[in-house]
């Protein structure tokens, strides 16, 4: 993997995400569980959790990159819009800096959605092992 | 919630915990799933995925604050050591900053593991809503 490197990949929030992950962590935050409330609050449904995303991010790097032999040292994320059961998300990530002396690996991303809107953006520092 | 304001819980990775996480999100990442494979790389075991902190974090936000009307605006994690299957993590986390003029709150905190090891830090902000 070098600087450039360009990578895309799609995430749906299907029901069985949005199940598996309040199964799997408990927070039934009225946010995103409670559709009436949520619309109250100004939103166009219930908001998906935000740490779903971190959930896509975990299958990109353990899973979609040419390699194998990572490990995630930090996160960074930010959610700029809300997104929604059912969302498709576009996640766009670029090698932005290569720190070959410590392994280290640093990639930028966005999530767009299908109105290819940016809904959160971040960075992560990868090592590799 | 005001500046300075503490709180601590206990959250315990276990298998319910590790295998929700796996079916959801589907990162079979050789160091998450493969013992031996692991240790060649140094672990003690299996490394278990990072992104289990931000849902743990999602529960702790979502369920555990005094307050419901939140949402996350921003995550950062720092993952400092590994974390094992069967770790009970100790997430102790201060309001570190209330900005009343846009209902936004920084909160920092850290996990720690049994042995009192800080195995990750972070921020977060959160947003009243």
């Amino acid at each position: 993997m070098k600087q450039g490197d360009f990578f895309k990949i799609s995430y749906k929030v299907t029901n069985q995400v949005y199940d598996g992950f309040i199964s799997t962590f408990n927070d039934k935050n009225p946010l995103h569980v409670n559709e009436s409330y949520a619309e109250d609050k100004g939103f166009n449904g219930k908001v998906m959790h935000g740490a779903i995303l971190n959930g896509f991010l975990s299958n990109f790097i353990g899973e979609q990159l040419p390699v194998k032999n990572v490990i995630v040292q930090t996160y960074k994320i930010a959610f700029l819009k809300p997104v929604y059961l059912n969302d498709t998300l576009l996640l766009k990530a670029t090698i932005a800096d290569v720190f070959e002396s410590v392994n280290c690996i640093i990639l930028k991303y966005v999530f767009e959605n299908d109105s290819e809107i940016v809904v959160a953006k971040g960075e992560i520092s990868i090592g590799l092992i």
